[in-house]
């Protein structure tokens, strides 16, 4: 039977000693290199309905299995022969020279390559790949800033002491602006909470003094006769950034259709590919977005 | 095997129908009544280390069973012999003169009495303990206001149509303000969104348009070694209702003791008993909440 049991542990356990070290790119490339190799080597793919316009899913089942499935793996975006040296390429500086749609790709792959393993090797398991997310997009996103995240905030009041936990925040020091990063692999209605957490840090220090930046995996949901849909609500996400707090981002690894439209229109809500994010930095960090 | 499927069945049909109309009354009646009688009759009591101080608790047991557990009841508050004609006490206009502590004793009773038993005769059943919970209360206070809600409300924009699924919200009426009423079984940590929906209408309609009035049942929470705790979060509320939005009152029918201290400081979240509602609903639906 694969387990990934001992490579999680060594990647959570170097996240919480230093989240942007090269310890954890080591982990991570650990991780999901033995992932992708257990999807190639041990698992077939089953092709699955999709209803989703453009998009094609399918999920990988143990050869040796009873039918499990995994979760929807996007076909465009998955390439189970992701080498040792293409990790290295995201885990280094050279990041924003690689080729928009390859990033896209890497990243995808890398983040599914462990949630859809421990589908198959690890029943009922949810709290894993989550986490396994989180430090994911933390490392890379810290290496990015330079800088690694806090997971908590003061709360200032005349005279009670109080603290919230939070999703990541970063302090990115004099003249830049802090970023409020909330990270998750799906959003379905808990999702408010992001915009509620943006709206306290805003209320508690003023409107741009952190910027609100979402970044989520996918929003695919498998329905019992294995088609495969996009769980979105655009007007319930227009009405919390219109009423709410603004976020400033949000990046999906493998983004929605229903989302793309959003910044079209007013709110004009800004979703697009997380490969994206690491050649627009310097405009995400500058003191005020409004400059 | 006992089953309160048909009851429960017809209890939602009248709710759909009518929320305040007698009928609802009456189901409610018949469900509790036959629940009640089947943790009476076919169970028996297993006493639960309560952590709670001040409170003991207890679960039901199938006489007959494998010594699965219901949810903690709480001791004081619950009252296995409860008689139609005092249920009818609550269902009629007389509700305000009951007694404030029996008040409490039928109205934890009646709520309790169906989540018990569905722990027992439904397993994994999560979902229609909310639903009923949420009926009872409706019906209550739809009787209480003497009018029924809504569960949406739309969004007025510029240039957009958009609407949002909501808790119960009233409208009752010139000179009166509306009512944004959401009913819990227990809150956890996805109670942000109650905050963020009264952010919502506040933002929408301008500050004190829409009252917050927050209703649940407990916060117990049975541990694997069967004892009880009860899983609060005071110092979130307390950042909510300064950052977010302001929650009028806070009901519950089984008041958590670690809110009890709220209505104390700043930002004085007022916690109470739901049996003290009915007492107060001049004061609650008054034009201006600052008068």
């Amino acid at each position: 039977m694969t387990t990934l049991e001992p490579e999680y542990q060594n990647l959570i356990e170097a996240g919480k000693q230093d989240l942007k070290g090269d310890a954890v790119g080591a982990a991570l490339e650990e991780i999901a290199l033995k992932a992708l190799e257990f999807l190639r080597e041990k698992c077939k793919r089953v092709k699955l309905f999709s209803k989703v316009p453009g998009k094609d899913y399918f999920a990988f089942t143990p050869k040796d299995g009873k039918g499990e499935l995994s979760r929807p793996v996007n076909k465009a975006l998955f390439d189970a022969r992701v080498t040792k040296k293409q990790l290295q390429t995201i885990f280094g500086k050279g990041i924003v020279k690689v080729d928009q749609d390859l990033l896209a790709r890497l990243l995808y792959s890398l983040a599914i390559s462990y949630c859809a393993a421990t589908d198959l090797t690890k029943k009922d398991d949810k709290k894993t790949p989550g986490t396994f997310f989180e430090v994911l997009v933390g490392h890379l996103v810290s290496r990015a800033f330079g800088t690694n995240p806090q997971k908590e905030i003061k709360i200032p009041t005349l005279d009670i002491e109080n603290k919230l936990p939070t999703d990541y925040v970063f302090d990115l020091g004099q003249g830049k602006n802090r970023i409020h990063l909330p990270v998750k692999i799906s959003t379905r209605e808990r999702i408010v909470q992001v915009w509620a957490h943006q709206r306290i840090l805003d209320a508690m220090h003023g409107v741009n003094r952190f910027t609100g930046i979402l970044i989520c995996l996918t929003e695919t949901n498998k329905q019992k006769d294995s088609s495969v849909i996009e769980v979105c609500l655009p007007g319930q996400w227009a009405a919390y950034q219109m009423y709410i707090g603004q976020l400033r981002r949000v990046y999906y690894l493998d983004v929605p259709e229903k989302y793309k439209p959003l910044v079209e229109s007013y709110p004009f809500i800004q979703v697009k590919s997380f490969a994206s994010f690491f050649r627009e930095i310097d405009r995400l960090t500058k003191a005020s977005p409004l400059a």
